[in-house]
């Protein structure tokens, strides 16, 4: 079934991509019995994970993308697309995962996780067990971004589009791996200087922005200069987006966003946040702030400090002005773009859920 | 340049593709460079494993497959696709690395084993150090399978073969994925029996063999009757060179391998030599078996009793005859080929060179 996003809302659109993923993967569940009924397994847990969670965002802005471009607007196929920004997703969670020795993911044990469970039966030590379930999680991962390019080769429209299509896919993928490691690597490697933004721009913006929205925009047949505007567009939304992202990570609501405010804290994550406090800070609130940042025992009380400290320094301010500066930017952008009004709308609403959003 | 397998020798193709794969990683070290010197490094790593070795078995199969169908052999972006075999395998490697926490792979260090060294200078904590190799590698392997698929988008063929490429590389790497799964849980589920040659089928001879060869034949537009019978005979040449890996790890001879012949058998690698040898054996040998097979300070001596027990077993001889049987089904099927006999001939010594090598 086709999905126009200016006839369903957002909701309407992930409850239909819910389907679509859960489908895909039974389908592949059935197919793996083939190879042996333990590969089943693993599909089966994949499955799981993307029942989870998951706001669908990106396949919906792929849709909104093509929308926009396509006024036809009946290629049913577009929705693989869509499924392949999600499975894409899902696999670079799931290394993540895996380097950050997570096994939590949306409420749910993420796939090490339920295999370190599941592997409780046979393997008593505890570092091999560990060892044995990420490399099961390494494989589900593999998998899963290997499914997301078989899936646009499926999208039934101009070959040299659907080729450019798959350049996108390769070129976030590309720029992803290669934001991953500047982030990973930045934790200690003291003789590097990453700033935050360049790792918001490679790590979440480029496969998460970029790569949905001109690959929704080139399968419509959209012009290049139009493919520019909405690369730029995607770089300034995807950045805010992970700006928003730090601040609810310190400042956020927990019930809202379901995420811990004091992990960020405690681990002493290096955000846009901090580098803004490191520039603004007195010497005299950056030893307040550093007796407590990386502190993994942090009290509330020591935490409240903390964040105190992040505002009265401005780096707060600072980061909500850089926040409202790109969405304004963005705003401009879609201005600029040759699209209907109703679809400059659905890009309008995007970068106010996204900016705005509590979680 | 148009690569004809005919007029040039595996050598000379390895040559070509070693500097197609080589200027490949050069290309992606600038490229990386715009998103960090980091990134630029760790492409660098890449080329360096790329450089060390590999007989660009896949890729030789695919150039060969093409060649057989396309008497025009004149579309040069088809060794595109012959690159993306050995990007897809490297990909594969690195992970299967991680999962067995090998550091060195074509005598050289890989991935994760060149970053333990680099990562030296900045942690000191070993399993700390480890874990962000073995992490740095994960995502060499990403990047890796995630430009084999944009190698094939690359191909300059009819839209149609193309995009079946691309579903053939994807049934691959869901193969494999099985595959090391099935071989990789085997060593602990001991409820679980999963026989030596479904492991050779989906780990080595899908992706490997069926991959490779019936990728090239599509290319090419061979039509589907053809297609179905270079199947068959991937699967039993895959599976033929998997049971010879597996001879030549305990009686190869480690000169011209370059692999332990010890390995296999102080680990405890469960092949399908050692599954004849359990269906063979009498208790008493079996018994003297297991006292050796698994036992990690092996004596050179206690080692060659368990090769002469694999020996008088008959274990040896019915590998090397199922090994024969392959072959001559192999063989056969080449026979049954709709392609020129000067093709037929290039099929003919490969089956030879699989299953006849020394290393």
């Amino acid at each position: 079934m086709y999905i126009a996003v200016t006839q369903a809302t957002r909701t309407e659109v992930k409850e239909r991509i819910d389907v679509l993923l859960h489908e895909y993967c039974a389908a592949k569940m059935i197919d793996a019995q083939r190879i042996g009924e333990r590969y089943s397994l693993l599909w089966e847990s994949i499955a799981k994970l993307v029942n989870a969670g998951g706001k669908r965002f990106r396949p919906y802005m792929l849709l909104a993308a093509y929308n926009a471009y396509d006024q036809q607007g009946t290629v049913e196929s577009i929705t693989y697309a869509a499924m392949a920004q999600e499975f894409l997703h899902l696999a670079m969670l799931i290394h993540d995962d895996i380097i950050d020795r997570d096994t939590v993911r949306y409420g749910i044990k993420n796939v090490a996780g339920q295999y370190e469970e599941s592997y409780t039966a046979y393997i008593n030590d505890t570092q091999e067990r560990v060892h044995m379930a990420y490399s099961t999680a390494l494989l589900a991962g593999d998998v899963l971004l290997s499914e997301a390019y078989r899936l646009i080769s499926r999208v039934d429209r101009e070959p040299a589009r659907v080729s450019n299509a798959i350049e996108i896919l390769a070129d976030g993928v590309f720029d992803v791996i290669g934001g991953e490691l500047l982030d990973t690597e930045n934790v200690f490697l003291h003789d590097v200087t990453i700033s935050a933004e360049t790792v918001a721009k490679y790590k979440t913006a480029s496969y998460s922005f970029v790569s949905p929205l001109i690959m929704g925009a080139t399968l419509a047949g959209a012009p290049s200069s139009e493919v520019s505007h909405l690369k730029m567009f995607a770089y300034n939304l995807g950045i805010a987006y992970q700006l928003r992202d730090d601040l609810l990570g310190v400042f956020g609501n927990t019930t809202t966003t379901g995420k811990s405010t004091s992990t960020d804290l405690t681990e002493g994550k290096s955000t846009y946040l901090i580098e803004q406090f490191e520039a603004l800070a007195s010497p005299t609130q950056k030893a307040a702030f550093s007796a407590v940042f990386h502190k993994a025992d942090a009290s509330e009380i020591e935490l409240s400090t903390a964040r105190e400290l992040l505002i009265d320094s401005g780096a707060k301010a600072h980061v909500e002005q850089k926040i409202k500066l790109l969405g304004t930017r963005s705003k401009e952008l879609i201005h600029q773009l040759a699209i209907s009004e109703t679809h400059k709308t659905v890009f309008y609403e995007l970068v106010s859920t996204c900016l705005e959003r509590e979680g």
